[in-house]
Order: structure tokens, then C-alpha cells, then sequence
């Protein structure tokens, strides 16, 4: 089956950063678009994202595939969750440090949904990664929550991997990796 | 011109208790629905409330007016803003108190806008009250951020206040009050 070539769509240069080298690992290339995704509310990325694909579609007419992430701390009731960005713009994960003062139970998870969408279907795929919120922020690498986010069965902060450390393990990963070993099945 | 009956979308009690009195006092009469109200993702009120007033004409094809409020903190840039409701629903008035703990701003505001749309239009109607955020939440009247929040001119929180002193100075009420005075006019 001959299919136009896939538009990846986000206008996060982090996110493009670790995408690239999984993508070249599966020989899958993708443009980008100044398109915006829309971003409906809902409280989990599945939804999200599905909506983000389905939409994506509609506008470019082209195969399109995107994600929603989010960080879920247990002891805020899955705070910042779908709204992450917003969060992080507003009070920054200084702020999640100060909401989380005092409190013992550390435990959270990063939540990737991968939205693909071509017109005749719209599928997504999830992946996790469990861990912990630090006491305070380190390391310099990676965007957004990664400074205090320590993920399952490592001592360091994803900002304190290195690119490729943080792309063999990470939630995104996961889930991209899910979709990309779909996509170039289905080919 | 004869109209059809004006739907107040709300499913939230709260808001019905403190809308009722000043829609009599207008002598307009509502009725409510179970449908519930879109909310998109944008930064002010206003756009949200357009959005879902817009919507929800097209779902239920009748006058409908709704609203959209949230509570803007200074010194978080602005959060919770439009998330207000689901981030009640996860760190509540003790996060945002947590928060502001060391941080002398105080300065907030409270803004509802107003949406209605009958078909032919889409207004919106926008009424802001600022106040300050307290270090200790105080009142059991009301709801939502209301024990953490003192309007201007008063030294109680708006949970402090009765019911009538409420509904006589709020946002909502500027904002409904304006929406008001437009629908009885042109009827």
C-alpha cells in the first residue's frame, strides 16, 4: 500500500529532539507542520490525543501522528495530568515542589498517548513510565517536568540522563515505539 | 419579537442557587438541562464561554446562556485561570493556599463571562471582581475557591458572606447582571 508521507505534528523542538533518532531507528520519516494540534479537555492523554488525531486529519488531509502527555502525581490526585503545560507556564515545577512539601507519598507517572490518524482510522497507543518526584529539582537536559521526575529504576532525574539515556527509556518512547513498530508493519 | 424559552446551562447547584434570585429580579424565567457545556482549552473566560454558548445552541437549538469563571492569582501568572474546576478538583483551596505560602502578593480576581447564544448570535457578557487571597481559608457558605478569596471592600471571604451579600457584589453577578439588562431590553 502506497501512503502519503507521514506529517508528525508538534512545535516542541524537545519533542522533535527525541523523536528523531527512534523514527531513524524504524527508517520512518515524517514532516512537520506549523499546524497547531487541537487540544480538547479531557483527564487522560488517550482522549486527548484521539481528539488532537482525528482533528489533525480533518484539517491536513495527510496521515498524520502526534502525542499528549502529561505528569500524574498520586498524592495531587493526577495534578498537573492533562493540563501539564498549562501548569508548568503557570507555577512551574516549583510550584508541584511546594505542593508536594511535607508530603511523604512521592510516587507519579508520566503518561504518553500517541494519536495517529489517515483517514480511515484513528488509533493510539500508550505508554508509562513510573517513578518518583524529587525533593529538588536536578539536572540541565530534557524540558518541562523533567527536572523532578526520577524515573523507575534509576537514581537520576530524566534532566540528569543524557538524550539518549532518556530516549531508550522513556514514556514517550514507549509509546512512539508502540506506534512505529505498528506503522511500519501495516506498511 | 417572541422567543423561546431561555436555557440556563449550569449543572452546577451552587451557581442555580445564586442565579435564581437575580433572574427574578429581572423577571426572567429559565429552564435548565442536562446536557452539559463544552469547555475548550483557551487562557480567558470569555473564549470559553463563547465557544460552549456557541455549541451548546447548536445541540440544543434553543436561547441558551451559560457561564465560564475562574480565579486568577497574580503572583501563579494567572493560575488556576480557566482550569479553576479541575484543579479544585485535585490540590483544592489547600494547594492554591500552599501555593502562596511566603508570598506576599495577595492579589487576585475572580472573572465570569457570560455566554448566550439564540442563532442568530453569539454574546458574551464579562464581570470581574478583584480581591486578595487569605492565609487561612475562613466561611462555610458558597463554594469553590470562595473561603480563600475577600473581594474588594469587604474583609470577609466571599464563603463568609450570606447568600444575598454574595449574589448582591459577585463577578457572576456582573457579569449576569449585564447579560440581563441586554436580554430585557431587547426582547
Amino acid at each position: 500500500m502506497l501512503r502519503d508521507k507521514l506529517v508528525l505534528m508538534t512545535q516542541n523542538q524537545h519533542k522533535l529532539t527525541e523523536l528523531r533518532p527512534l523514527f531513524e531507528r524504524f527508517d520512518v520519516s515524517f514532516e512537520t507542520t506549523s499546524v497547531e494540534k487541537l487540544e480538547i479537555r479531557a483527564n487522560d492523554v488517550e482522549t486527548v490525543a484521539h481528539a488532537a488525531a482525528l482533528t489533525a486529519y480533518d484539517v491536513l488531509k495527510r496521515p498524520v501522528v502526534l502525542d499528549d502527555t502529561g505528569l500524574f502525581v498520586d498524592a495531587l490526585n493526577g495534578f498537573p495530568g492533562t493540563y501539564s503545560a498549562y501548569i508548568l507556564k503557570t507555577i512551574g515545577t516549583t510550584g508541584i515542589l511546594r505542593l508536594m512539601n511535607n508530603i511523604d507519598k512521592r510516587t507519579a507517572k508520566f503518561v504518553t498517548a500517541v494519536g495517529y490518524a489517515d483517514g480511515d482510522a484513528v488509533r493510539t497507543f500508550v505508554g508509562v513510565m513510573p517513578g518518583n518526584i524529587v525533593q529538588a529539582p536536578a539536572g540541565e537536559e530534557g524540558f518541562g517536568y523533567d527536572p523532578v521526575f526520577v524515573p523507575q529504576g534509576e537514581t537520576r532525574t530524566y534532566a540528569q540522563l543524557s538524550l539518549s539515556e532518556k530516549v531508550n527509556i522513556s514514556h514517550r518512547t514507549k509509546a512512539f515505539r508502540k506506534f512505529l513498530e505498528w506503522y511500519t508493519k501495516s506498511l
